[in-house]
């Protein structure tokens, strides 16, 4: 006992001493919630926190229907099965259409056949999943010689001449000991780029596929899936994420002498397919007009079944809003619960939304999604201005009680759904998680239902459901977001 | 720091207390090695310390020869690599012939295709693979009715009737806690015959094929092969190990309603292969017939590169008698190094050499080998007498500055190709060290080479040295197990 609450007390350290003090309150006035308002939320908290709906429908969406990559049958059972079940609860649901791409994985497989010291008649195995949009190679696969590119510093210099007709493979690492510090989306943001751009980058330099250290926590031989963005002026080449293991494999090899590939991905892209956003509103009872949006995506990968990315988030919120309506609580302003399609691979859930809603922006008070696995919440992350993040401060003596009393103002927020609406003013919220362990999973085979704890998804629930509650039914509403409000 | 050294402190006094205090030594007088023994043994102790070539040599193995499943081309090209490169460091060496099974893994896919649930149109898929050994399904799969067994005895009580035609999931899961105590062995022991025994038990009641929840460490969607131990008595069903995740949503899937498993096994059985033991002797000076082995197996599993298990005990015994050799050392007995073959899947190499030296056996001081992985030692592992264990109780002082000074008398060790040795009265040694995560790679995709620690590595082949060393160059030769030593 004694050594895990000094593990937990030196982890919340770490924690704010990396998030640093919230700025926000120095200068602003303290503002208070009416008594009438605290104690709502303090009920709404407490129901919340002791229901497994949100848990129960993360089972659902795994279990039984599984992944849900855009335009797959399972995610278009998701949208049927979401819409008749918030019907059920009795919102209002209606089917925003999305139009989504269509991906299919085939096969994948990697072998070195060239390396120093190899034995005669053996090749190694590689372990390696296509990137999400990767184009094929030909059925056969293809077979190249391997340079390394520990970034895109080295693949400059190494140049046109020493990696036209090769296969690159980028080696930048996942900081493992960075994640389990507190700093895990930073972590993945300084590796992720070699997925999304290093194809094109390698591409440019006359690459005949490219190849990236998977972009999370490893040790275990599982590759990590997620998108490449092909930019428009590069050949697209074929695209995979390698094990840790193997990426150090062939790193090693490589420093030894000439090391000779053979790769074969056989994704299809089929036409666009028609999907739609599922969207439930509980109606403000004085200004219906207003919006609160909480959120999460109901759209996976394919490796596994998406259980905290994010079937997490996504119940959380549902969990949020089915505790609203289940006491029967009437908010002054509109609950929009929105289950987005099509993360993963496009945000053509996110764009559409804005696009559709573009003329009624101004009554979007706030947005709010959880994307962030299931880990126990620390408190709000808000990517607003400092008087809007001001009038929310009461909020952390309501959260306190589940030790979840932080918000911190940021300009960088995982909530990629919501990035055309910040675009527009409106402020996002996402609530601020332990995600020690979260890209150990993402985007791998091993996002499985058995990763999320319902305890922690209920307590996710609880802070959405406060959050959402108190901008709907505060007197006043949130500022929208001033032009540098994004930029902290 | 504080909190690495209260965790190593807390696991050294669980380890102590599960494996109790050393009973040998409360009634044995002390006895004591010569100075120039001691003296040689410490050098040889520091040699092997600050040695990587054992490390070097797994690299070889693992990341250049790769799998090495009894049988394959790379099992070959690793007999052909040790034998020349201990001929190069100087050793005689011999192969022994040895007739090994020579399986191949097919294809292998799971598919729940009927469950409580099911959106139409969608599949779930489950990670499996098949065991060692087993038979294969039709080449378009076997499609049935699926029913959970907890545990042999919940077999018994299901029946013929409700087993019949199915497929028996055994669920009972590798005990994770109890690994982290130190006690991963007893962990391992008290699932693996779900995996050994279970797909004849299940046939005997008319089942049409077994799987089992992985007998190891779970979490990473990872599945774990190991042999299938057909009974002669039963019918050969194909059998294939789950990843936990799909063992736990198998069984609360089937908690659920009727569960509809599609499954898929092509393995081959070819014919047998000849194959050897690489054997390399350092000729005694005194008592040149006294034999004391120092081993490790060649073979491994076909899904990782056979990293743990067992290139690192083979190695961590090839460094101990490289050390001995490049120290120039001469012991009184013989010190004869094995690479044995086929421990994971028949054992054909420790029955061969029991059985071709029979003749000779008593001339068999002892023999050990190192098969738990690259985790640190803490001393060594004995299945021997008492005045045995006594008269090595001066190596408790030797290994003391590494902190490895324990010698544990105990029935049960980890070295399978031993027992046909130990049956015939040879004490029998191990290296007794750290297998906190060895099950969570062992027999899986991840038990590549970034696994092993090359200083632990050098630290288990120091072990080794002075353990073989002091057995060889005692004035007196260990005395032979009595016929109770080994049922302690």
């Amino acid at each position: 006992v004694r050594h895990t609450s000094f593990i937990r007390t030196a982890f919340l350290f770490a924690l704010i001493f990396c998030l640093g003090v919230p700025s926000a309150f120095a200068q602003q006035p303290p503002s208070e919630f009416s008594p009438e308002l605290s104690a709502t939320l303090e009920k709404l908290r407490r129901a919340a926190l002791t229901s497994d709906y949100g848990y129960r429908q993360a089972e659902r969406l795994t279990n039984k229907i599984g992944p849900r990559l855009s335009g797959s049958p399972q995610a278009q059972r998701a949208t049927e099965h979401l819409a008749a079940e918030l019907k059920r609860v009795g919102f209002d649901v209606r089917l925003e259409k999305v139009m989504v791409p269509h991906w299919v994985r085939g096969a994948e497989t990697g072998e070195l056949v060239e390396y120093p010291e190899r034995p005669s008649q053996t090749t190694q195995k590689i372990v390696l999943t296509a990137l999400g949009g990767s184009v094929a190679t030909p059925n056969d696969g293809l077979t190249a010689e391997v340079v390394v590119a520990e970034s895109f510093e080295r693949l400059k210099t190494l140049g046109r001449e020493n990696v036209a007709g090769k296969i690159v493979v980028f080696t930048s690492r996942f900081d493992e000991r960075l994640a389990t510090q507190g700093q895990a989306s930073e972590a993945y943001r300084l590796v992720s780029p070699y997925r999304t751009q290093g194809p094109s980058e390698a591409a440019r330099l006359g690459a005949v596929a490219a190849l990236n250290a998977s972009a999370g926590g490893g040790g275990n031989r599982l590759p990590h899936t997620g998108s490449v963005v092909y930019a428009p002026d590069a050949p697209k080449i074929p695209a995979a994420a390698l094990a840790a293991e193997d990426a150090e494999l062939i790193a090693g090899l490589a420093k030894q002498g000439k090391v000779v590939l053979r790769l074969t991905l056989t994704p299809q892209t089929l036409p666009d397919v028609e999907s739609c956003n599922v969207i439930a509103d509980l109606k403000g009872s004085e200004f219906p007009e207003q919006i609160v949006i909480v959120s999460g995506h109901l759209d996976s990968w394919d490796l596994g079944t998406g259980a905290l990315d994010d079937a997490a988030g996504l119940t959380a919120a549902l969990g949020a809003v089915h505790a609203v309506k289940e006491l029967g609580l009437k908010p002054r302003r509109t609950i929009r619960f929105i289950a987005w399609m099509n993360e993963e691979n496009g945000v053509a859930g996110g764009r559409a939304y804005a696009a559709d809603h573009q003329s009624n922006i101004a009554n979007h008070v706030a947005a709010i999604e959880a994307d962030s696995g299931a880990g126990r919440p620390f408190g709000v992350t808000a990517l607003a201005g400092d008087p809007a993040v001001a009038m929310l401060h009461p909020l952390t003596q309501i959260l306190k009680p589940m030790d979840a009393g932080v918000i911190h103002a940021t300009a960088r927020i995982g909530a990629t759904d919501l990035q055309p609406l910040a675009a527009l003013g409106v402020p996002i919220f996402s609530p601020l998680q332990d995600m020690r362990t979260y890209f150990t999973y993402h985007h791998t085979a091993a996002d499985t239902f058995d990763k999320i704890n319902p305890h922690e998804l209920a307590q996710c629930a609880a802070v959405l459901a406060v959050l959402a509650y108190a901008i709907a039914d505060m007197p006043d509403r949130l500022p929208r977001n001033e032009r540098n409000d994004a930029k902290r």
